[in-house]
């Protein structure tokens, strides 16, 4: 087993190899254009290739490494996943819903261009992840790229991400309890968290008991990064995080930390890493850099 | 061959034939909730359920029906291709967009409940489009399902829908000639319909040369639809198209009509509906409902 240091160090190695790799995937599929309507094209690339630490790409590339995934086609998916994640936060920053000026450190895409643009770009993205999930390229079989459709609109739809948001909007006028902070937060960040590891599992055609396995460690992993980024955004270094502190809290909203104070939780956090982990016992080793990514999540500084 | 006015009486009856049934389709997949976010299904009701001609749903029932489709399956793919209409129309209106205060009669949608609502239900609806098409109950056959979900993300993405606003809002700040007008039109409005008529044929499983031929006829139809949609918004009755007279000279937008004049569009029109018709001689007498409702078109008054 390796040391925390040498841990840290390899995930790192591997995190930077997935930027690099989901980074030159996207500006292919985001290939800068001379037609009339090129700053549609521009804004999507801005907000598609800002940066960020491209976990749910990272996700999906080490659950198909799991099941011996050709990386051209975890990548494609990964992008995909990415341009879903990056619409939701392009639709999110907007005046009328939580009016963010920055966004991974930069001005945020309706500041950078305008807003009739960014909700274009944010549209766009959505429909190209789909565009890209049935291509042949994303593989051949058709059972499994209409899977992967499936699973990745109902995590973007009503009951996904759109609900969550709405959920989100709506807590800014009434406080919620801890179990619907949960749910919204499902619906926001988990279920996309968790198409991104069940997506390497759609790929590699596993059987049930794994795919579950992946699954139910996502949708622990999802609600640990929520509650640690409640934690973060009540002290962080806005130099580190790219957006400004204490947001939510101005925002009137319920989190975790409003709900359950800052130290249950870090120790809620603590514990669902901890069981997200034991899900991946079913792998063995090879689930190693998975596990370490959960730890990644619990110590993370932005 | 009946006379106009009795081929205008059965197109009616037919147009509200889709009408109720594609209502019915719509209600049962956006059914009521007591969710906490319920508010966010509401809106996706109100802008679904607020009346139109369903021209999409019925170019997509009566392309199926040349090849004997199940209707539970073509209304299925109607009503997708209506949410991703509606999604558009939404966006469209937006304070940020067209700035349109009403839509078919009624508040649009960012009126009727607020403008980050009327965002997440455009964003809600484009995804349930895709969630819809991908459902085993729309075709069992994968490759079908796959199939559909490509055009439809292709029509609605970067190179169809979200492109073509992006060139009409372009166009409020630089004249457009009749080909970047034409083109504009056809990634507004062309290619969503072509999917509508060629998702029929998908259905069908049809051969090249019919699916070609109803691709052509959507293709004309598109455009000849665009030119008297320009024309009817220069001097038709708001009352009749439930939305202010000549908003988009006001606007400042060049359109058929403000670049070609009202006869030259008019000429054009009608031309392009003849040429619509022609392509549907390949499937004789069965061709005749789409080929009236191309005539309607031509000589709507809303």
């Amino acid at each position: 087993m390796p040391s925390p240091r040498e841990a840290s160090a390899s995930l790192q190695k591997k995190m930077d190899e997935v930027v690099t790799a989901v980074n030159k995937k996207i500006t292919k599929l985001l290939p800068e254009t001379d037609l009339h309507e090129d700053r549609l094209f521009e804004a999507m690339r801005y907000s598609a290739l800002s940066g960020g630490k491209r976990l749910r790409p990272f996700l999906v590339v080490h659950s198909a490494n799991l099941f011996n995934v050709d990386p051209r086609r975890s990548l494609r998916v990964a992008a995909a996943v990415e341009f879903v994640h990056c619409y939701s936060l392009i639709h999110d920053d907007l005046p009328a819903m939580d009016d963010s000026p920055t966004r991974r450190g930069k001005p945020a895409a309706h500041k950078a261009f305008d807003e009739a643009t960014a909700i274009l770009a944010g549209d766009a993205l959505l429909a190209l992840a789909f565009e890209i999930l049935a291509d042949p390229d994303t593989h051949e079989d058709p059972r499994v790229r209409i899977e992967l459709v499936k699973q990745l609109a109902h995590a973007a739809g009503p009951d996904g991400l759109c609900g969550g948001q709405m959920l989100d909007l709506i807590g800014e006028h009434e406080e919620f309890d801890v179990g619907t902070i949960s749910r919204m937060q499902r619906m926001k960040t988990g279920k996309l968290m968790a198409f991104a590891c069940e997506a390497g599992a759609i790929l590699g055609k596993s059987d049930e008991p794994h795919k579950k396995a992946l699954c139910n460690f996502a949708h622990d992993l999802g609600l640990a990064f929520q509650v640690t980024d409640d934690v973060l955004d009540l002290d962080a270094d806005p130099e580190e995080t790219g957006k400004p502190a204490n947001q939510d809290a101005a925002a009137g909203k319920s989190t975790f930390v409003t709900t359950m104070g800052k130290d249950a939780a870090q120790m809620r956090a603590e514990m669902l890493v901890g069981q997200a982990k034991r899900h991946l016992k079913v792998f063995g080793n090879r689930g190693e850099t998975l596990s370490e990514l959960a730890e990644y999540v619990l110590h993370r500084r932005a």
